[in-house]
């Protein structure tokens, strides 16, 4: 939807320089910006935006021969107006003739359900939320409102659990829930279990990148993300507005306090409390200072331990 | 399906005490068991369950104000009395309309196709299995009895292996097949590769999380279980009755004896031989115990740096 | 399609010896090969090859006792045989009914979509290509020809960026695209995101394996290869001739030179430079000849500190 520039720097709440009757059909980066788009620029690429042929530009400062809309967090300011420029109008029906709906199911209004998804029975979601091509939702699974789920996530499938019977493996029952609060992403071929008894609960704000595996029984607090390929052992949670990078592992009843961050790849054990808000990087997971302390030390190890080979004739690994 | 407390006494092998005629219509924790619910509760949590609401709890022995059930494994009597309380009759056609079935395909009795699922030509499948929503078998694939498959999985694919023609890579033919064995369960998303010219095989009772990947021409051995998001490279062996963590990486070639144990995020090199059943962890992997001895030592190597530099004036990250 | 041997003899420019019109109609490893089948043998399994029932081997010199195809790269040949030995003739439609095709998609000759796939509005594909079940292609996402993508692949998903709007996080614009060029093969569970504001590059030759995630604005190079489950972050540049390994993740921003390799497992920082084709491992990950000296040195380190002990009297963890 064409909006003037004075459109959004009424929607941004920005202050406008230039001409306020300017159109803009689109948005696109700095670099590629033309005279029908929108862009933004940070403060320290204000040149850059100076050379720009956009068509309006939003930064910290007017931007000379722009017109431009001056806001305190450009970044935020594009984010709000791209979503009035690029709204789309939908003409096809909400729930694609090729999704297979459950019994008993509640959809709220607005909800779009894409192509060859499979919703099972009594699962209830909210209003405006929007399930892309082929998500699979198991039976009993509750969901809020404005809920995206993308392509081929499967929520609410078995947990792995399972009781040894002599040399066999016998499923313990996976019989839980799962509830998925307001206003959560789940990206593409993530799979978030059901619980067991209990239920797996992603709180409101959440947002889970691609391939992400959610094991029974987490519970992840509100406004955390979580970046692509994490893996979320059973029983555990995640406190709220943390921060958990990609291709993390956490184990199982693992308790982690809100505002913890983890890098990528880190390694948190089972029954470990990460408290107050850390930050934590390695396997296992131990606050960053000390990992990088440590990885420092190991790189200067080789020239240590020669050194003490030729002063005190240490022997290293030979028996002594 | 409703079971009155002999009748699960029965079932278990269990010593019945208190009403033995109480009606069970469902299960619950400990924490959550109301008057119509069975639980159970290991010894240690004697007194939560004399305090609970259950209309009847399996332990090791009686419970105070209880209708209870004594067992040596009240997990595993539990278990095996959930699987008769939640048994569900299906009112849906075994075979789900939207299922896409190809030609000479063999389907056991009892065995249940879900929603969207996709079985190439050839696929051969026992009875009483379970295929969740969106399921692809490709060609050729053979799966056992009692096999269950989670939503989103691939069974049969391309293995990922090329021949270097100059600079360019060309697709080693990929043409072998899968085999599943009985009472296999592969979790959500998972990716199971078909054999080049050989068979990946997956034995009787392995249990597989979600999205973890089986390359092509792999052997799991028996009774083996496989958490999230673990890889195993072509041509691999993993013996039987191991217990291989999360996020494990597992390089081509490889070769773990029956019984091995791997921790989260462990990393096997290519054509390693782990021997004996070992419990490994990290990357090279390597005994557990020198794993944890040689972190600790790291943890500690600042100190110790400092203390040479200090005493005996060793220069560390300078060339001496 | 059958072949005699002279047939694959030419077709592979090998030296023929032996029955020119014996008939192979499949392809076998060296190991299971019967009198029917063509197999290949390099140099060093010459004996094996002597003893083969194969019909016809394909190696570095006469096999005796056999037909053979002498050639300088046997695994080659015999890939290039294959292709024409094992080529099927497809007696279903090229779009299987099941598929939902968006408007305005242009499709090129000869590409098959299989059953339960999902293409978006306009979708442009090229000749020749290979879509398996149940893969996603997103709006506006451009594959060029010959490409082949396994089942539950999800190409075109929003990338994973947001704004922190107070405590809530906003999504940023994903409105980007991604092109895919010629050649490319992506596997089974593979997740490509659209770019935000840019393009997501995947250049022609590239392959990639199965649960491989592949950020927004990301570019890899051409003829680059990518194992199961490794990451790539948003923005990062993979160079051509790249051979990645398993479960890699590589952090925001990073730039690899053409020709870097990465073992299974490392993990490259954020915005790290990897220079002129080096081999890297670990995490982070460091150049291989260094980061295998640090581990032999860091295995020998608690028999170093227990000599530090003894002799110097080195009180290692507590304070001095």
């Amino acid at each position: 939807m064409k909006q003037t520039a004075r459109q959004i720097a009424d929607l941004t709440g920005g202050q406008l320089n230039g001409d306020p009757e300017i159109v803009l059909e689109s948005i696109a980066s700095l670099k590629n910006a033309g005279p029908r788009d929108l862009t933004y620029a940070e403060a320290k690429f204000r040149s850059e935006a100076e050379r720009s042929t956009a068509g309006c530009v939003i930064s910290t400062s007017a931007i000379a021969g722009h017109t431009s809309i001056v806001v305190k967090n450009p970044k935020l300011a594009f984010t709000q107006a791209a979503a009035a420029l690029i709204a789309q109008a939908h003409d096809e029906p909400a729930i694609h003739p090729t999704a297979v709906i459950g019994a008993a199911c509640s959809i709220g209004a607005n909800t779009r359900i894409g192509a060859g998804c499979v919703i099972g029975k009594d699962v209830t979601m909210g209003a405006d939320c929007v399930l892309y091509p082929r998500v699979v939702i198991y039976d009993g699974v509750t969901i809020g409102n404005r809920v995206i789920i993308h392509a081929g996530a499967v929520i609410g499938a078995d947990g792995f659990g399972y009781v040894k019977d002599g040399e066999r493996y016998v499923q313990f029952p996976q019989v839980g829930r799962v509830v998925i609060e307001d206003d959560v992403e789940i990206g593409a071929n993530t799979t978030v279990d059901r619980g067991s008894l209990e239920t797996t609960i992603i709180r409101r704000g959440v947002k889970i990148d691609n391939l992400v595996q959610v094991a029974h029984n987490v519970e992840i607090g509100e406004h955390t993300v979580i970046a692509a390929q994490t893996g979320i052992s059973g029983s555990s949670k995640i406190g709220a507005h943390s921060i958990i990078g990609g291709q993390v592992g956490i184990g199982e009843s693992a308790n982690l306090d809100a505002h913890t961050i983890l890098g990528g790849q880190a390694g948190v054990l089972n029954n470990k409390h990460v408290r107050g808000g850390e930050v934590l990087w390695g396997t296992p997971a131990r606050p960053l200072k000390e990992f990088l302390e440590q990885q420092a030390h190991l790189a200067r190890l080789p020239r240590w331990m020669d050194e003490l080979k030729r002063k005190l004739g240490f022997r290293g690994n030979t028996d002594s």
